[in-house]
């Protein structure tokens, strides 16, 4: 049965309580319950964590290789300036699909590209809280192609 | 019954046979087949349609309002230059979710961000020909969602 | 009697129906029955043509030498990109005013100045439907005086 | 009767006598004599001052609060550089037009656009002193229709 | 007794008069009074003057040398643009601190930093009139600590 | 009875022991002492907590809710790179006044504007340790103000 | 027999008619005679097509697979904007040689460097209608060199 | 006889007593009398003139049309920032020799060059008040040279 | 004796076990044992500390004041970003050389300096674990001449 | 019999050992050796210099004036940086065209363009050692039309 | 007496020669001799050297420590960008005066400014071959005057 | 027995007589006793040259293969700016470390990275003359593993 790491960045201890009509209704936990149920339909045991320190998710990303086959990390704010994270995600060596909630690059708010996105094997972003579970899917069929082949 | 427009965008006539470890191996009358094969599942009519022709892609941005619910589109290479293309996203009111079977920003080439990803509700890149698979269940999802409420 | 070319560009075939607050209510269609009007009123005959497609643009450009002696031009999005349109406009010789509706600096949604008012001899913008008339009579009085002298 | 106050900015006090042919052969003094010409035939009140400093043109626009129906302001240089000009037209709430004889964006000398054109509802810029007149034209209509609505 | 110029650059006549939810409704005249009234508070002399010339601005800066210890200036849209007032509130050698109603920066309005603020020995800003209040009993300690050292 | 925050990120552990001439010879407790006493005489009670890890300052913002009426916030060098910091100071919705010691803009160390002054309601910077006491004096009377409205 | 397909893009169809002096007198009819000829003489057959649209050109590179061994392509301000033509080349997987009659670099209009240059295999500008012809030779040559080896 | 009008702006006033190691310990009238007494040696008639005011160095410019037979201008800090100055350096048609007493460059404060220099015919600069003496034989040499030829 | 620390910051735990050909085959327990071992042949007591933690370096760095005499930092990607660990590189007072296994430059991926190095007294990079090897040579040069003189 | 001078600038002494993929297998003696066989074809007569020193350059660039009709030079490395090199191209005014035998575009390592095309008559670039011969060819042409006209 | 070294850099052996519009009609031996005569006019021994080699530039300013009292130094092209020609302006530690004969700015040929000048005492630029003398007269000035005190 | 060529470039024959504080007391020659006595202890033979001219650097690169095994280059000024120096490096194909007595970041005179740094094999900078001994270390270290292996 394949396992996959969800990785929660900072601030998103906060989803469904603030600017909900940017990042949806739904609290991380629902999100995180969501996620847990898509993949006890997909065969996929499903892993959740959430924290507000960097250096937290590059120990989670390293403790993942052996243990997890696959990471949906959704970074956060890091996306626009942590290269330690993107050296994570290369580090590690276990295979990372960036997901964002709400489109971030039709916030504008910075000219910045997401430095992950070019560590990661694919983006979901824009769907709201759907945006995990497309991930999800996607994620997991890579897994299990790559397992066939 | 939902219907969706299927846009592909400059180039993508030659998916599958176009640089395969990048692109991968389907082609777009495979691509096409699934799409329409999924949409079956969803309940979702799917029409297809290539250009390389901006022009013929905003013309058909118009066409589908009053015509189709939603549109997928993959700009291809347009998605760095076209202002055009994106003031026709913005002004025919159709939703749009932006598609890449490549992660555009993985292959760092460009160091400006689509001009699109603004103007689209939701953004899939990097997994292959699955990228179209996933944003039509996005899409599907979304305007279900919308439809009910 | 003058003879001046009308010409709009992309997504201009929305006027009317697209976010009537910048754009103004009047459509296409409207706008040319006004500009044929006051033609009339300045002995001036008005040709009008929408294209979605840069090529048709600098097409009739072109077919316009020798046919009209002055061209109104609205270039839509293609202001901030086409440098082909930008080439046709000092290819063609004949001399273009351009147009907007809204203020397209007001917007503030590009930094890049517009390529074509380099090329232009004269710009009118932000009056909405009535930037047309004051480019008509601007490029009336123009080609009139060069007439005379 | 509407009344409408034409402020001329730096350096235009040399109209006629610089660059005949970038800035046209009229003086101010002709000019002026035109815009109240149009303006009587308008049924508009048409007042003019020039000045080369920013802060008597500021205090102008203070001072046409109540006074003036519209400003049309040609900044001259002050179009690249001058914030304070810029929250002025903002500030005082008097509908601006900007002018300019020639097109500034034509001359190609400075990379930066116009700090006042995203305050201005409207530019009008190349026709040398007849952008002027069209742009007395433009505010008329807009202020005729804003008192009619 | 201490002596302490305040200075009101360009547009700040305006104050209480223009778009108040971001400026505050207190007028110049009453924030002047509340500066003075603070002033007999803290046994200092408060002297007022707003201008929307840089030039009276400059002259009053050197003009505070030997009369006044302090000044409180709000440069207004200067902050970005004049480098001749910088370098006056270097040269006339009397300490200054910037004072902004709104927060300068939370506008985003403008990518340049305030030139001002790296001569200026202190800032205070996004508090409404209240900045002033709070910059005068910055000021006012600092002149106080220096005046006993 | 009001309740603030005082947050001292990064490196402010060593205030008053590292370059006096800049950061001034008080030490973070001797600060937080002042800050005490001044919100017994204003009655607000004053919590104080440093910390180097940017997790730490995000958990308290959240932490913050409920708890406390208002935040002051001295970034230290984050302030030129956390994204993450300014989406929890806008994430948590307690109102945060940034605060420096020194005029971080007058070092002109960085070319980059702070990226939680857009975030913040209000900045003080440059008075030495006076700017946490006169940020505590500024956010109170916010806090009073908006308690009575 | 070699087969070479030359490609003129926007605006090419007014050589010779157009600003002689850095164009060069001859009419895009008489070039492609010259090139015809030439063509005779290497034991090359030369096809020649000018269109303004960028999707024509796309198409017809496409369209050069199996039917052509080498391309011609002179861009014409297209190589300053167009991604989709530059994908096209890559794509196309035909050797595309670029042509420019005068020196683009030379008339320092624009300061981004050709797009396409980097996906072509070789460049001749400045040698007015002669660019064509060495670029023929010097493509012929490349392609009789692969051929024998 | 030639005259010769001599222009200091913002902030010249203070020197002699503003930084004597960078700009040197001669005051303004001192300066102004070496350069009446370099004049009477070279048969020229110096007449002088500060201002912090940009509008009145615009407006001596445009009078010195007629009158004088060439302008020293050392303007300050606007050398870097005001285009009106430089407009009315091409616009009064008096040859303009631009004069700093430091090295504006050295200072190394600015990275834009100066937007004066360009319009002037000559820079003399880094030799202290002796910059001046030098910037006037200097354009007293041209303008005897002028008259001859 | 002296006294040295080594820190190793984000993903230095991989080392060995990543991209070896670009980091070398030494894993971090390699490393720090041939730094003792280098350390004891040179008089120098060597501790070692690895974190993805930013702020757990950022504290090491002021707990080493008065403990260690000077410190090997390899911050890894916060050498990008980090202006925390800047500034806590200056506050700490204790001197800090800069060590690279592989040339960040070489590796060209990012186009900004580090930040770093600015504020340390030295830099090593590119010799894979020798790296370390020469800055502990290095250092301890520095520090005992330091500590003859 | 028209005369060609050949200047290779530095590191083309290392052609035909140095990266041969990118570069090709001729050695410059070959290259030479081909050049002056073309030459005697088409009735030049050629003369080869290689330098590594900028200075060599551009002395020989004088040298030739006078001596030879025209010039071929690939300026390697210097054409990104030498704008001395540019001002002799432009002072010699003997015609030169630029060679490279790699297209350095396509290389995309810097992202300025050369600084030499601008001041070149034309640019051959991409061919191997053929852009040699293509460029002889080019530049004869042209000398043997100017020549005749 | 006085010793001054002038150095004339690249392309000055043209001078005269050379677009004698912008760089005057005297060649460098005439300004040479009128160097000389001036020098003997004011007791200082003038010694002139021209090279196209940076090398040899550099060379001779540290050649001239001991021997000469400071140098005329006009870097042609190298001012853009030799920045160890800089380096040797600063180590050699005599006094240097940058000398242009047209004024370089003027030309805007380049945006970024002189590297030279910051290592420089006095810039002149823009009067011709006078821009020697006048740099002559200054330097020799600025010695004599230190040699006083 | 291994050897190791000493390359210094310009201006660093001034070692040890300018700006002691910033690159150390040693001269130059010192520094190469320094070199060869530890290349004694190493086994390693060092030869040492200094030049002002970037051409006899290159021309040494090219010399030195076959040689020497190595090269220590300090490139002095020339590595923000000599892409020829750049390519010399890599041409030549003998490994270099690129050598600083004093840490060019820390100085931040220049924003630009060293172009050299990414085409030498390592980097030792800020250790005053011990930087060449380190860099002579690390290289020889290299070499000699190089040679086992």
């Amino acid at each position: 049965m394949l396992r996959i790491l969800v990785l929660h960045g900072p601030n998103l201890n906060a989803l469904g309580t603030r600017e909900p009509d940017i990042y949806g209704p739904a609290t991380l936990d629902e999100i995180d319950a969501h996620l847990r149920s898509l993949g006890a339909e997909l065969k996929v045991e499903v892993e959740c964590l959430q924290s507000n320190h960097e250096g937290v998710l590059i120990d989670a990303l390293y403790q993942a290789r052996g243990r997890s086959d696959g990471v949906l990390l959704n970074p956060g704010g890091l996306t626009h300036s942590s290269v330690a994270l993107r050296d994570a995600v290369l580090g590690a060596g276990v295979p990372v699909v960036e997901v964002h909630v709400s489109n971030p690059l039709a916030r504008e708010r910075f000219r910045h590209r997401s430095l992950l996105s070019g560590a990661a094997l694919g983006v979901v972003e824009g769907f709201g809280s759907d945006s995990y579970l497309l991930a999800l899917r996607g994620e997991a069929a890579r897994l299990a192609h790559a397992a066939r082949s």
